[in-house]
């Protein structure tokens, strides 16, 4: 079983690695056959169609923080992190609230990925 | 489709209802056949079920509220929000950090939801 200090460890190196655009090292956090949704609305994608959808934010991203305890079940195979973005998308540095809802294997590696925002969720900053 | 702002009035509603120990509003937030896991970890629990850990949870509840803004999906099917609860099991006052994760149907029914926290999230007030 992973331990909740190793869960808390992969939210802040996925959020590290999506603040730097670092597509490769989100992706080696997952296990094989995982999946992941970003938005939580949007087509299923496998763990290189995520890096391929975090390789295509970098342009907008510019940061990204986690801002709040990551949430950790007991056994340890879920969790939910409250998280903002400051983003651009040419009209104005602007802030997306977003959560990123995860679950694991027994090695700590991601087994899903939904990130819960939409428009609601975007003010200026 | 559900708008926005009736997904956050929803998650308003359930917050304060679970704050209140009131589980007869709470659980007439849920669909027919809606599903819950409170912890995420814990049993599955159709609205009626959820509606006794409620009630049973209402000694240790103190007050339940919203920290932060309501994720919500661009199609108004999936929310995830930020919870603080103030408990005391009988050793003074505590916080646990919660994130609810709901999803809805077309009239802003919880058809599924499930409760992302566990003993790493539990500090003294």
């Amino acid at each position: 079983m992973a331990t909740a200090d190793q869960i808390r460890q992969v939210l802040e190196r996925y959020t590290a690695a999506v603040s730097a655009g670092d597509h490769e090292t989100a992706v080696s956090l997952f296990a094989p056959g995982a999946t992941a949704h970003d938005p939580v609305d949007g087509p299923d994608l496998d763990a290189e169609g995520l890096g391929k959808v975090i390789a295509g934010s970098a342009a907008v991203i510019r940061a990204v923080r986690l801002t709040g305890p990551v949430r950790i079940s007991a056994d340890c195979r879920h969790a939910a992190a409250p998280i903002e973005a400051d983003v651009d998308f040419g009209e104005g540095p602007q802030v997306m609230s977003v959560i990123d809802v995860m679950s694991f294997d027994d090695d700590a590696r991601i087994t899903s990925m939904a990130a819960y925002y939409g428009p609601a969720n975007l003010r200026d900053a």
